[in-house]
């Protein structure tokens, strides 16, 4: 837990670009808006907590050179720079949710100075790494009471330190059982196309010294009718207030899977991951990405240039097939579109 | 449907490399035993049904130079050449079963002089091809009639041309809708690890211009909840006496994901897929294969080096998960034990 995924240095914003990883540990100082927004689109910088902290120091970066003389001008300049952050990657809410809490901090300074204003911006972000990293360590207590001694746990994609600050939510949940002396063991989907299982999950845990196995995503089910899984625990990008959740690609079928074996399927993420505005997984907007993902592997080629092709970043798991959701504030479980009805009140007030 | 995967070229074997695909269509001529023992265990010819004639095939290099002067002699030389093929690959059956076939065809002619015995064999392995090409078409008859059109088939690896002499399994199948005038659109799995969806089912069906979208194989899931597949097809490697098949890992995951949306979940394969000494898919050995081929792909390295991997070439999906399996003399519903029995029965006689 040593390295902070996302920090702010001397002006720029400090990230690990994972896409070098598991290779190198290569830092990236993105100390502009566009090379920031490019990090985020190529994920360099990926994980629906982390955006939330990305989104939050690059409005910082867009209104740092803000000229703006009164409140009016300056918030031009603030509704340029988040349109412009909100269009790098649409499904994780929390890219949305950082750049709204800094608009209303903004919004309730109004009457200050524009330097005050972007000093009280630059604290807010300070503020948001901090819930983070205190945030993920709240739900991993309470994740972790339900982890046994000898539990082997399946993931998919990066629900971990790279995706937040520094601990993780899916496997924040993993480390603390193991600080709690627990015996972990963990497989990993690799998890096509962009291989976050097989380059980051894998890297992080072997970092930690946690058993990990990589598997390719199609050999889980045989895992589960082999009985090697206790519990899958995975992220999300964003949770309808019915609890539907949109999460990494592979999610839903290992949800599916998870029913028919009977495996305890859980999802891990903060409050900053929910959408209590949407009623259902329906209203999630799905990224489609580039079609190369697919066709090619680190730059090679892997599939006739003519094929067409399908893929969605995320897919939608439906409430049903969740057994419990762990928060910060608890755990919540079914039926969802009760037990989470107070957070929605909680948000109205 | 104008080539041949695997054909007997002046002494030698001449197959597609189809480790080359989709990038070169090169062919290689395998002139001794163990450069085709390496060619099948090294994938540069797969799929269940052509591993038959692969092994025949195979058998005739065994024992051309053989310098036998009685049958005594010859049948340790077979013998020899039997053991060494059967080792190449554990689980689908159709490699022992052609040689299988081929040694007691060397039986029945024990009395005929060495030279005319292999002559026969020889003889024999044109039957064994010829039969593949008319088995394979008279399956995708059968199959063809479980096909609307305007149906979007979702099929896992490559049961295709590529796995049998000409025409293929569950893609024979979709040949022979189209030949029928029905409009066929097919999702492939890209099937890691080794991709053989991604490189040679696009591959198969761009060049018999049928309509083919490429998937990861975590993305099946999405599809099916969309409603956008009407059917799953897929080959098989080992069949039981009781229904339960064994083929490419991931299969089991989709015929999970086929009953939870309830999609038709079909195996299309030959009689010499069927192993009906087994009781169960319990008693099928699963090969399990080398730790690069999760970890590297096209020589590249995806993961950390010293994560464990779990790589199994295959998995079980246990009979009632299986609509129906379409053979060559017609279609097998449940309960496959009572269905599958006058198959037993037959073989017994």
């Amino acid at each position: 837990m040593s390295v902070s995924t996302i920090s702010w240095e001397e002006g720029r914003v400090k990230i690990i670009d994972q896409t070098q990883l598991p290779h190198r540990l290569v830092w990236l100082y993105c100390g502009n808006l566009s090379s920031l927004w490019r990090a985020i689109k190529e994920l360099k910088v990926r994980g629906a907590p982390v955006l939330g902290v990305a989104a939050a120091l690059g409005l910082i970066l867009g209104i740092k050179n803000s000229k703006a003389k009164d409140f009016k001008q300056f918030s031009k300049d603030l509704d340029r720079t988040i349109q412009y952050l909100s269009s790098a990657r649409p499904t994780a809410v929390n890219l949305f949710w950082g750049l709204s809490r800094m608009r209303k901090v903004a919004y309730e300074h109004r009457n200050e100075s524009i330097g005050r204003i972007k000093n009280i911006l630059l604290k807010e972000t300070f503020k948001i790494m901090e819930e983070d990293k205190r945030v993920c360590r709240q739900m991993a207590i309470y994740g972790a009471s339900l982890i046994k001694n000898k539990d082997r746990i399946l993931t998919h994609c990066n629900a971990g330190s790279l995706a937040t600050v520094d601990y993780g939510t899916a496997l924040g949940v993993i480390y603390k059982a193991k600080e709690q002396g627990k015996k972990i063991s963990v497989y990993a989907d690799e998890t096509r196309p962009l291989l976050q299982g097989a380059r980051l999950t894998t890297w992080e845990l072997l970092r930690n010294k946690i058993e990990v196995t990589l598997i390719c995503d199609n050999m889980a089910a045989d895992l589960m009718q082999k009985r090697q899984v206790d519990k899958i625990l995975v992220g999300a990008d964003r949770i309808a207030s019915n609890g539907d959740t949109a999460n990494k690609v592979g999610t839903y079928a290992l949800a599916v899977l998870a029913q028919a074996h009977k495996i305890p399927f859980y999802v891990v993420a903060p409050l900053s991951t929910f959408d209590l505005n949407l009623k259902s997984g329906k209203d999630v907007p799905i990224e489609q990405r580039k079609k190369e993902e697919v066709t090619h592997i680190l730059g090679k080629r892997i599939a006739p240039p003519k094929v067409k092709v399908y893929n969605p970043a995320f897919d939608i798991t439906p409430n049903n097939l969740i057994t419990a959701i762990i928060t910060e504030v608890g755990i919540f479980r079914k039926p969802y579109e009760k037990t989470l009805s107070k957070l929605a009140k909680r948000a109205r007030e």
